[in-house]
């Protein structure tokens, strides 16, 4: 940076056609306005060429690859952010969301980010300052949901669990009652550990303590069963990159009645703009009349409606036996390979982000990078309280397919073999 | 919603092939977990069919339509977020964001959210609480900025304008004086209203009273002159789908040397996570190691990365030679349409978002109506303050094209035609 294109001029020497207005001072002035500084353009660095990628099969917790049809969509002209058609794209994404998230609910959206805008907007909106959560803490993002409610001034309260553990219902009846919650936050597919949390009668007991439910589904929604109003869920947000086959960039976010009421009733302004939920939702129709809160992401949004359209054509029932399916799969070889799962009980286990224990003497990190160069292909290590003990694979969405796991499978054997343990 | 699909099956009574844990209770259960509710799939609404989007030319104040190069390189497969062929990717962002911003300074950045999130990203992290910041407020921009600042709890001072004005040197030095500022925010270019902010000599008068120059750029990058390091701009953001031809969804930032120090010195934690550029920044690679803070916008960033190539690969002077010459063209043809520019003064004019007075006695909307039906071409109304007074092109990115002027004219031509104006 910072050196001078020898070709480059002056901007008060460019000159230019000029019609109309052509007498005027400011048609015929040069580029800059009268005062500012006048300097050489700098030489471009780069980017220069057209882009290359080179192929990956995304065996990780994600993102996972995504459908082509999903990724075509993302190639169509754009619309105008306060069109009527773009009003319409939206409308099916809503729609296919209540499918997905198993809701009537009115309050689906996506938020306008990745999974942690998800994240935010949720605590943002559902905890007023000095409000309490407890916080399902048993992997990276109960970590990152007590830093996030602690920044918004809620007081927080670390249910802490070890690695490859979840919360049965009487962990949480205990802390409900003693400390009487605003918001009670669990993680139903775990990504950094490879558990699934049983939600089962969860929304129960919180309605009892007067308490909102919010879950975190980002690895886990479209792959295993969900159903937001029969478990009395209050608020989800999920990722778009996961079991739903579409790029990151939005996150699926789900209110039911009570996380609404909450909203309407708060007594102080949510701390951020661009994650009020009365804002973004106004743009969303929630309120019937739209209003522009900020400006739809339109390629990605078209992404995200093929996406929810693929769900609704495979049907949710056959998408989860899809997901379980090669998940059997995959643990069927492993064991072959004499690989476990890392999560002790295996009504615990994940479907969607696998942990596999790392046998002892074994260099997780070089079958790993062996993977990698020699197919292409993505496994990941441990993340947070997991690293160095887990590889992780996923089975999610678009690569939830038998011959991927085919592919998994014959990394590890290599992977093994070449460290003398086949 | 709410329907009960005739063909769909009691969760408990999915079967699938298991092997090797074909034992274990895990495998052995259907696919709820034990003690989950067990309820029926309702059935999918929509959206159903493939995408249908239909063509429009936007040349409205954003977003304009994408370059195809652009829209084409979201087609290519995804990489994972932490993978270094990925980084390469967000390395060369930067080049060409340093490029554009033209500046040395380590600290550039796409925020993952739309031109917004690259606001409230500047104001959370270049405020503290209780610091003032003094708005420049000459249309919708300085309004959001406000409500934004008052959520981070800033004392904010509104130094508000008649839309269709700017800040003369003489406005800031007082006010500057007045309230000792930690930040000075000014719009490059206001959207709604159709001005210039000539930011000569500001970013000077700045320092002299160690107040930080915080723009807006949002419709104006890459279409008119900018020097961020020349002019002493502490920091800015913008938008992807305005003058660089992107979709929306990612918002270019800068962060010069005193923005960056004030970052480190923040007595406060940032009170947004998604938005702390600690650890944004930790992603991007401006603490040298890599720290996975969110998921990168894979597809987004892969536009991105061919908008900046686009960029560079033109040359800047060239680029802002062409908005300007596309603007000349088009305000000859609006002049001899008898039709004048908003902004009083020719040097407050914008080039990229071109303002029209709306002639006594003509009805707006359904001039902007006909253009759309009979065109497929947007031209748009007012915003905030400029409702009902003006109409507004924009002259911007890949739509900044002497084709398109005339497909303007021809539709102000048509419409004022139809209602006896001509």
């Amino acid at each position: 940076m910072g050196r001078i294109t020898s070709c480059s001029k002056l901007i008060r020497q460019l000159t230019h056609t000029s019609r109309g207005f052509a007498s005027s001072s400011a048609a015929a002035q040069s580029l800059g306005r009268p005062g500012e500084v006048v300097t050489n353009v700098t030489a471009p660095e780069g980017p220069s060429g057209v882009l290359h990628v080179p192929p990956r099969l995304l065996m990780g917790p994600g993102p996972a690859n995504s459908h082509p049809r999903v990724l075509a969509a993302q190639t169509l002209p754009l619309l105008g952010h306060m069109h009527p058609p773009f009003f319409k794209i939206m409308d099916e994404i809503q729609q296919g969301l209540r499918y997905v998230f198993q809701t009537n609910s009115k309050h689906v959206l996506m938020v306008s980010g990745t999974g942690h805008a998800g994240m935010e907007a949720c605590i943002a909106n559902l905890l007023e300052p000095g409000e309490t959560i407890v916080v399902g803490n048993n992997g990276i993002w109960g970590s990152r949901v007590c830093d996030l409610a602690e920044r918004y001034q809620a007081k927080v309260v670390n249910l802490q669990k070890e690695p490859g553990q979840t919360y049965s219902k009487d962990d949480l009846s205990k802390a409900l009652e003693e400390h009487k919650p605003a918001v009670l936050f669990l993680t139903q597919g775990e990504s950094s550990t490879g558990t699934h949390q049983n939600l089962a009668g969860v929304g129960e007991l919180c309605r009892k303590h007067g308490t909102l439910l919010l879950v975190d589904t980002v690895c886990s929604l479209g792959g295993v069963p969900l159903f937001s109003d029969a478990w009395e869920v209050d608020a989800i947000y999920s990722g778009s990159q996961k079991c739903l086959a579409a790029p990151p960039g939005g996150a699926p976010l789900f209110f039911g009645e009570r996380a609404f009421e909450k909203l309407q009733s708060r007594k102080s302004k949510v701390a951020s703009y661009y994650f009020d939920l009365n804002l973004v939702g106004d743009y969303w129709g929630w309120y019937d009349k739209r209003f522009y809160h900020h400006t739809g992401m339109t390629s990605t949004w078209y992404g995200m409606r093929e996406a929810l359209a693929l769900v609704a054509n495979e049907g949710l029932d056959n998408m989860w036996a899809r997901h379980q399916a090669v998940a059997d799969h995959l643990w069927a070889g492993l064991r072959e390979l004499n690989l476990e799962p890392f999560v002790e009980k295996p009504e615990d286990r994940l479907i969607t982000v696998n942990t596999i224990k790392i046998p002892e003497g074994v260099d997780p990190v070089a079958l790993v990078t062996n993977a990698m160069e020699k197919y292409n292909l993505e496994i990941s290590g441990g993340l947070g309280g997991t690293v160095g003990k887990v590889w992780r694979v996923g089975l999610m969405g678009y690569n939830a397919k038998m011959e991927n796991v085919e592919m998994v499978l014959a990394a590890f054997r290599d992977g093994l073999k070449k460290q003398g343990r086949l």
